[in-house]
């Protein structure tokens, strides 16, 4: 080991004592930061929104950043710098502020702004997704200031806005360039692979929300009076839909595996060696099998597959008992999780041309993209990888194993393309955080563990 | 014409004539019997149920009736007589004082229980069903009275619950089949075939009402985070329920035409030269294009050929944009209309049959019939539908035309099956009476026809 390794080794070394010292205090200051009910979706707590970035702002600040509270459109962001040196490597580090509603209220134990400690874990809105992973970094730039502070320039951006899609965050992205300038970025915002398997995630898959509405008569009929002489656009609807499939699991949009980059012979054998319990995954969603794309395991589906998904069906009568109605109007929310190197224009273009040469003319077509956003893979072999997963070694005693993930995190992509910047995925959540239900919780195990992590990064990452 | 028919004759001219004289009255009474909002479905209108039986029990009291407001285990049953004589036949009088719910009340023009009369028709909820064709017999029957009571004998049953199907109908007839007894039942809750077109209805189609519903997780997931690892209900409820049409409208459930009655060739000449407009039936509903099973007429489609419509799909996201949910449960409400002679247990079983044959084993599906009736048939050569047409004749000016409708009346089967008894199905309504929907009317003349139809009825039910 180099001299400054070693001297750099000692620095991380004093810091996780700091963080030894102050576990306590630490879950005590998360607490602070998950009574605040910053649900961003909710007009009426908008005054709770500015009180939670206030609150962030407070710790950086006295953490000694300088700290703004940026307007955005929406809700304000937090942006946060320590004294940024020449010649030392930036880090981006990225989170959010808000939290998803909590409704259904009466299935939390505890309620969801009170935090509450129990089996090791504390439970509130926003436990784990993600003002505890956000509170990590922030605990663990807290501890280096105390001896100086950090060994890298950091910027923060914790933004309020990400549960309800970020609306604002590509502009305000794009505006300030410059100020969020960075040699890498950090997310915290994923999952480990499993309790005790600390990971990294190097690939995320795309997202392309549509809609599709089936129309024919100009009201409801009644399926006695007029069932058999016009079309029934709930008829057409599932004829479309149903067509979107095959019996294997595959896709049936034209065009849609045609740039899909296969998974490598490595990555295929070290996911099968990765501690995965297929049986117990069928037994713990409670399925009667485990089915997806044909050829394929379960993790490769979930990490390296595209798939499509109807997310919402709505059409006639949902009400309890009979109601003879011949709707007029069908529709459904279909949304196409997508895997490097598909296009997500192209794909949403397929999508639709698919669709209107299958629909029949006896019903009005209509498709409407929500959104849509590529695929991310992170290469495997750069030096910030290695440096996260010696961090993450030094926070949580274990060698992280690199896995993928199914779902999207849109910043990671506006990152690279606004700032070009690469993001590490460092995530500190469990499969049964209940993020986005009732009784959310984090571990403090995830907790500790991950300062730490966050610690020994901003002491490595000065090798960049 | 036999001396007894002159006298016959002479005497319902007489009642015509007293009609005609208090058309103003009639129309003042049936506003009071529209003003009661009698809405079945609705537990804080009971006081009103009541109010409306005891109002329709007046008026036949009033009219020398025998009547009394029987229990049925849910709202009460007006059942009325006139003195019966021995060597007369008994006619069975069917309606209902039940009204749908008015929901939204933003769009009557005039609130919907404050009747209203304008462009020569009134205005209110149960104006056409089933109020209005009630009361055409009720004051022809007044008519009748004021010339010594009607030529046969009279019993009518007017319930309360029609609109919620009836529930308590079947056991109340069970129970009083000696005092139902009839030669004929005359039931008016159907339209005439189209303005100045005035119709006997000789077919009713039946009804399977289904529920499928498919279920796989135990929680709905997050579609990045799981999707492709399981089955998706909403995916698989459309490739099943696509399943149950070809290209060509046919139904393509197991067995499902193997006791369809074909159409005679006199049916379809006679309906191909009904005075029927299909351009303008498209123009009125606004569709791209009439649509039904392939070889039929739209009439024939919608009298005499069974259907097989979704009138409901749930599942998953239904809100305003987008949520990226892997919903764990899809079902949807499926109805089939039948015709003779398919026999709906056997069409229920072989839904059932069909679809599990069909549903992959990666959900769980569950199926359940909420109700079901067989479609009628009333042989059109009797001397009671004779006597009906010249009843009509009498009434509207016009001989009627002989048509079947695509509804259900399930009271008809239960007449036929309970009773031995066959029924008069003489609809006076519109197609464009807003029957179930906001600013429902019944026109003026065919409350005027209507009533004087009945009267002529009850004269020359006497010959049956």
């Amino acid at each position: 080991m180099a001299e400054t390794a070693v001297l750099r080794m000692k620095m991380i070394d004093q810091v996780l004592k700091t963080i030894e010292g102050r576990k306590q205090q630490s879950v005590a200051a998360l607490s602070e930061f998950l009574s605040i009910p910053s649900v961003s979706t909710k007009p009426d707590h908008r005054a709770d929104m500015l009180k939670c970035a206030t609150w962030v702002s407070d710790q950086l600040k006295f953490g000694g950043f300088d700290v703004s509270i940026m307007q955005t459109g929406g809700h304000p962001a937090v942006v946060a710098k320590n004294k940024h040196q020449a010649g030392r490597p930036t880090v981006l580090i990225y989170g959010h502020y808000d939290v998803q509603p909590v409704e259904p209220l009466n299935l939390w134990t505890t309620p969801p702004f009170t935090p509450t400690v129990r089996n090791n874990a504390i439970y509130a809105r926003g436990a784990a997704d993600d003002k505890g992973q956000v509170w990590c970094h922030i605990e663990s730039l807290l501890a280096w200031q105390a001896h100086g502070g950090p060994a890298v320039n950091i910027t923060l951006l914790i933004e309020g806005e990400e549960e309800i899609g970020s609306p604002n965050l590509g502009s305000f992205v794009s505006k300030n360039r410059d100020a969020l300038k960075a040699d890498i970025a950090v997310v915290s915002d994923t999952n480990q692979f499993g309790p005790g398997v600390p990971a990294i995630t190097y690939g995320l898959r795309g997202l392309a929300y549509m809609e599709v509405t089936l129309t024919a008569a100009n009201r409801d009929l009644h399926s006695g009076l007029f069932g058999g002489t016009v079309a029934n656009p709930a008829n057409e609807l599932c004829k479309l839909l149903g067509s979107l499939h095959d019996d294997d699991g595959r896709v049936m949009i034209d065009g849609f595996y045609d740039y899909v980059v296969p998974l490598t012979p490595k990555e295929r054998s070290d996911w099968a060696a990765l501690p995965y319990d297929e049986k117990a995954y069928a037994q713990e969603l409670n399925v009667p099998k485990i089915f997806g794309e044909k050829g394929y395991s379960t993790l490769e589906r979930r990490w390296a597959r595209p798939t499509c998904d109807i997310n919402g069906l709505t059409s006639g009568w949902q009400g309890p008992g009979a109601k003879t109605v011949l709707p007029c109007v069908a529709s459904a929310k279909v949304s196409m999780r997508l895997v490097p190197n598909q296009d997500p224009e192209k794909i949403v273009e397929n999508f639709e041309k698919t669709l209107r040469a299958r629909c029949p003319d006896n019903v009005r077509l209509e498709i409407h993209c929500h959104s849509h956003t590529p695929a991310v893979l992170v290469p495997t072999d750069g030096k910030a990888i290695q440096l996260a997963a010696e961090s993450i070694e030094i926070g949580f005693g274990k060698k992280p194993v690199m896995m993928r993930e199914g779902g999207s995190i849109p910043v990671v992509m506006m990152f690279k393309k606004q700032l070009g910047v690469d993001t590490l995925l460092l995530g500190f959540g469990l499969e049964d955080d209940n993020v986005h239900a009732p009784n959310e919780k984090f571990d403090l195990d995830a907790l500790h563990s991950g300062t730490r992590t966050a610690a020994a990064l901003y002491g490595k990452l000065k090798d960049l």
